[in-house]
């Protein structure tokens, strides 16, 4: 068990990432940088060959920065008997919920028992994917010990939540520390071991399941914070006061108060996501969590709440919503990037076509309406001229991306619901939603 | 009106400040600082007395300041015909809620009704309580209005809520941001003239029903936060978690995270308030704050989960509450200070009495259990020996004072139940709460 370690400090332990996407790809990027080889793993032949090319499936990654990777030692590959190559087996699949808000740890799954037959002694095998509090122990265990390994004696269990942040121009992959929980001390220190050639600042944990709560609580912490000021948006509002005014007043406070705005609900992979996992776990316990679910409740209903003040504001110039043209602007789910993931926008658009308006989007960052599991619309972004935004009954504001001319929208729009706080409102031509 | 504003600028306007307490003596102190006479207000005979013989009526400020400023200038009375000679007057009397969780406005109107008659053209009246939106223009105009002034014409009206931080080592009264809001935009810059002499930075804000909002979402912020990591703390412990170090780790993340800390309840004069004053006016819009009430709910409730743990403590060992011995360590509301407002250890207390424990407590700051209005303990702090703490059933540690030996406590007390993440918990002599 010590060659481990000896491969990781002389750089020739090989990594394998389980999963290419917004996690695995940075992940690749930071470990091939640091000179050890990495062979990435995806179910996906198409985004295999994509990456074996040399281009990035990630918009927000350069199609060189995987050129050089591949030049310096990267492959990728779908063959998941090759598993017994790597020293070390990172797991950065997908962790959504079911229909009925349950966690839905198919992908972990799959991806278990496809490496399963492989694993070997010496190992090293990590989860990043956010889940429950004891899903290392529940889960990733049964299909170690059935392989006949045990952790902390001649194998490597271990948790390490990924935190990546895409878009984010201030940290990458290497600079953001990472937890590291192990199913044993040595498994920690093995986790240590591993992620400390690659990323600056390692903070280890007590076990797997501290590792995999600490995770869970971040993004509780937006949740709650993101679904907080949403209601307090509603309440300013009945007031005839301006939540964004307010929210940036409060910000001047040197101590004790952090500011989050208000939008038309939340999006990403995350934040609608995670939470919930530790609501169906808490379950077990019989538990609550009131929190989690208050704030679920608020973000999931600002898409209607869009539509309302879109309803009122068209009465207020005699119209209905059925038969109004609608002009959506920004669809990603956050600003400047192009990423769809449950993009409240998405949801915003839905509503507005059961209504019945006519529905027209602008993303410059989304051409082309893509294809999504639950939402299909055959779109694609209009451009922003005077005329154009001129010759909708409303344009409803949704991410607020630099790159709209906000100056020509604010002059030439005969409606506009502004969920991002970026126009004065005036009660008439301009409303807050 | 000009007159007020060269007066200003000469330093000769004269400053009365309604209510001589943790808010009126700070900003006494900043003002006449800044070459600005102070004649301070306050109803207590006793408290004006102790003013005009220089000592100081709050422990964190120290004698010699008063002291310093009664050779300045500063004059305290009980007298409240006198704000006819201020050129602004400052209210800075509590507002409570009642035993209904209701505004308690008592003071501010007792304050407005004192010195209504003494009004007079080319005043500037603020208010610094924290209230409702709307107190300003509803509670405070009628009294300018029956005094024949108008705000904006021959009065100014403004609301500037008071962010004082008692033991806050890094910011004071001047270098903490100061919002402004105006009953008209005249008022406002009044209020700008004012407050920009002794404090560094002016907020403006366009209402004075704005500037109220600020300072409650400022404290419903925080109620909200502790009251979220309340209700992690009791899920991770169910699970088997330490939420200290959960807290501990998630704050690594260097953006998007906040660390709160979970403890035996709210204290202090603002978070168990505040936010319920903004509870009471949403429900004239037919609206439920339920962030707040949650929040509510779940911190009020945890001194009963702390007796609930000490109970199961003790039962481990085969012991009951009743009769048990409990000392209680900390009762001031925060860390280092000896403030007692509202402070969660007199619940615990209470509870303990409750359930027929023989209470005892220890606290650095608090020699003697003062007189408060609702809780009634004929009790002085105990030292803390080897002997002592070993001589208690179980030490309840509810405020972490950084007076003390938590190395002697942790190795000679019997039982401690920790609510602040001091002792590594063992689940049977050190357990969390």
């Amino acid at each position: 068990m010590t060659n481990f370690f000896d491969r990781i400090a002389d750089r020739s332990a090989k990594v394998g990432i389980l999963g290419l996407g917004y996690v695995g790809i940075p992940l690749a990027l930071s470990i091939t940088r640091c000179g050890l080889p990495v062979l990435g793993f995806d179910v996906a032949q198409e985004r295999v060959g994509q990456l074996q090319a040399g281009s990035s499936p990630i918009r927000h990654i350069a199609d060189d920065e995987i050129a050089r990777i591949r030049q310096d030692g990267f492959e990728a590959t779908s063959d998941f008997s090759r598993a017994s190559e790597c020293d070390a087996l990172i797991i950065c699949v997908p962790t959504p919920l079911n229909k009925y808000r349950e966690p839905d740890l198919s992908f972990v799954e799959a991806t278990m028992k496809s490496i399963a037959p492989h694993l070997r002694a010496g190992q090293l095998l990590s989860l990043e994917s956010t889940t429950w509090p004891g899903t290392t122990a529940e889960v990733l265990l049964p299909f170690i010990s059935r392989a006949g390994l045990t952790p902390g004696e001649d194998f490597y269990l271990v948790y390490s939540p990924e935190r990546e942040d895409p878009g984010n121009a201030n940290y990458h992959t290497q600079t953001i520390p990472k937890i590291v929980g192990g199913h044993t001390a040595d498994c920690r220190k093995a986790g240590e071991a591993l992620y400390g050639t690659f990323i600056d600042t390692i903070v280890p944990v007590t076990s797997t399941q501290a590792a995999e709560m600490v995770k869970l609580l971040e993004n509780i912490h937006r949740s709650v914070n993101i679904g907080l000021i949403n209601e307090m948006k509603l309440i300013a509002e009945s007031m005839g006061l301006d939540i964004f005014e307010i929210v940036d007043a409060a910000k001047t406070k040197p101590f004790g108060f952090t500011a989050y705005y208000p939008g038309p609900g939340v999006g990403g992979h995350c934040i609608p996501i995670d939470p919930f996992y530790l609501t169906w776990k808490a379950r077990e316990f019989g538990l609550h969590t009131r929190f989690i679910e208050l704030a679920g409740e608020i973000n999931a209903r600002m898409p209607q709440y869009v539509i309302d003040r879109a309803i009122e504001a068209l009465n207020g110039q005699g119209k209905a919503l059925r038969g109004a043209r609608v002009l959506a602007l920004g669809i990603a789910y956050k600003r400047n990037v192009d990423d769809m993931r449950e993009s409240p926008s998405v949801f915003v658009m839905e509503l507005l076509r059961d209504w019945g308006a006519e529905i027209a989007y602008c993303d410059p960052h989304v051409p082309v309406f893509p294809p999504m599991r639950e939402h299909d619309f055959d779109l694609s972004s209009v451009e922003l001229t005077p005329e154009t935004v001129a010759s909708y009954d409303a344009v409803i504001l949704l991410t607020d991306h630099a790159g709209f001319d906000y100056e020509m929208i604010g002059e030439n729009a005969r409606l506009i619901i502004d969920t991002r706080g970026r126009f004065p409102p005036d009660g008439k031509r301009v409303w807050r939603a």
